[in-house]
């Protein structure tokens, strides 16, 4: 299948009898013409189905209007709503996502950037702070404004907004403890770097505590049904253990779908918390104990300091740290 | 933020003391070039942070080898099923996708369509099949490949990939009417057209029994606590109902949560069936009744059909019927 001959500018001006640049004009602005133009404008294009054509801004790369968005799976909850915070403010500025995910894999987000910036496009936003050498070249090679969201607390190649994982982690196994569990078990999916940050933070409030961690973790993607196994598969291990912090709700909500399934009471017999506060957590009975992140805004955030850099304003604060809210819930 | 001369493929060869020639057969494939001039490239792209362009092919209109991409909503899991599905084909294949939502709206979805359509991008993948006749116009302009998922019933402009909404709604319903159901509510969110479609399904199967439907709908986006609400709201109006098919997972675990923590016993005073057959239903107790549909298919298998016909392969099937599976699961 051949692309056809677009209808050119002055195709649309032939066809109402007007210069190209009063079509230009009123592409831009439509009551930049006469209103009487505007609308003999608007029939021919829509009847030769006129399409815009950024190609020539492109080659010329000065702007494409268009960024590009690496997050590590598209099946994560927490990633879909950081992209709607993105897309909310890229769509209104008539800017283009161009999204790629890259399986939690710094490789994989070395291609995938070389593969965005191919198309010049304007600005960049990570979803992750660890990248390969290659990657970091190429991001100052290319010299546009890059954000890395999620993580407040490693280094930035320019900017970041997120929050601080560790610090939330640490949080969230303190407040256990000081309800009185002392066997609590970490679940771990992925053992991505945020995953790791999280594992710090419960470490460091155990050794405090002079409590023995008890990690359980797999490089599998995590799951409800990951949950019920971890949960299995750590009662087997451990059988005195009195609580599950998860690396997020999903895992969570498995532990007490699992729990529901062997009669095991939740919190009575075992104590769960979750991280990011997602609906499921939210709307289940008992309704779980988690740490609110803030995904939509850092999305959000992050969208509207690139785009304030493309237009030109200068870094203000080149950590923009968002926060996060303990939730105690009733699974504690 | 300026950006910045990008090195070129002369730079790197001056860097090398090769040709153009040969750093750009090296590009296509390594193993064109002698195995000692190979690293010396390689060090080269690296050293330089060298980024490939591809903007002269975009402008020959020839190829941006970029798909575009349109979701109804981000955060519906279904649509991240079927992004995965999509983006493993066109990675694998050097296409980048470039993503857009467009919130259930055929207008915000033809701005999306221009949006795209002005990258010169190759291929399209909708997941709706109603559309705005200037959606359809600049589509017939472009001369380009495209692809609607999700539906296979409705007509499509080229091709389609998806399954039967009304005769999966229809026969889960008769399954509930077989099991002794007759009260059966139909939940409803976002109303767009496959949530109307699985509707006409449900009102076809209840009109067979000669039972009353009684639907509880709603514009909003559906949510595990939506599906709580709208329980509250059917057992207010209509006290005697026994079941609830929704139009979705989220909706269906909603509505068992809430059964949890009024004390209603599931399936025993009422019965609850989702669709979708996501992981939330399947691991939870007891197990969702569900429609399991095949959305990583439909996004593998439309990836698959568009790269075929952009390698210039005609169509052979114009509907492309992946079909459900009926999983009556323990809430029935």
């Amino acid at each position: 299948m051949n692309k056809k001959r677009r209808p050119t500018l002055q195709d649309v001006a032939d066809q109402v009898g007007v210069t190209k640049m009063t079509v230009s004009r009123y592409l831009k602005n439509p009551t930049r013409v006469a209103q009487s133009t505007q609308e003999k404008i608007a029939i021919a294009l829509e009847t030769l189905g006129y399409i815009p054509n950024r190609a020539p801004e492109i080659l010329a790369q000065s702007t494409s209007r268009a960024i590009g968005v690496l997050v590590p799976s598209l099946t994560n909850q927490v990633f879909a709503e950081v992209l709607r915070g993105i897309e909310n403010v890229a769509g209104q500025s008539g800017y283009q996502t161009m999204l790629a995910h890259y399986g939690y894999q710094a490789e994989v987000e070395e291609e995938r950037v070389a593969s965005l910036l191919s198309y010049n496009i304007d600005g960049l936003l990570l979803s992750e702070s660890y990248h390969t050498p290659r990657t970091v070249r190429m991001i100052e090679t290319a010299g546009i404004p890059v954000i890395e969201m999620m993580d407040s607390v490693s280094p930035a190649i320019q900017q970041c907004v997120g929050f601080d994982n560790t610090a939330a982690a640490y949080e969230m196994v303190q407040a256990m403890i000081a309800q009185g569990h002392r066997h609590i078990a970490y679940l771990g999916a992925r053992m991505d770097v945020r995953t790791q940050l999280k594992m710090q933070g419960y470490e460091l409030a155990m050794a405090e505590a002079k409590l023995t961690p008890l990690a359980m973790t797999t490089n599998d993607a995590s799951s409800f049904s990951l949950g019920a196994l971890l949960l299995q598969q750590t009662l087997a291990k451990y059988p005195y253990v009195d609580s599950f912090f998860c690396t997020n709700d999903d895992l969570a909500a498995g532990v007490i779908f699992e729990c529901q399934r062997q009669g095991i009471k939740v919190p009575e017999q075992i104590g769960v918390a979750g991280f990011h506060g997602h609906d499921i957590g939210q709307s289940m009975t008992p309704k779980l104990a988690s740490i609110i992140t803030p995904r939509n805004d850092i999305g959000r955030i992050a969208a509207t300091e690139l785009l304030d850099r493309l237009n030109g304003k200068e870094i203000e604060q080149s950590v923009i740290e968002l926060g996060y809210r303990i939730d105690l819930g009733e699974t504690l």
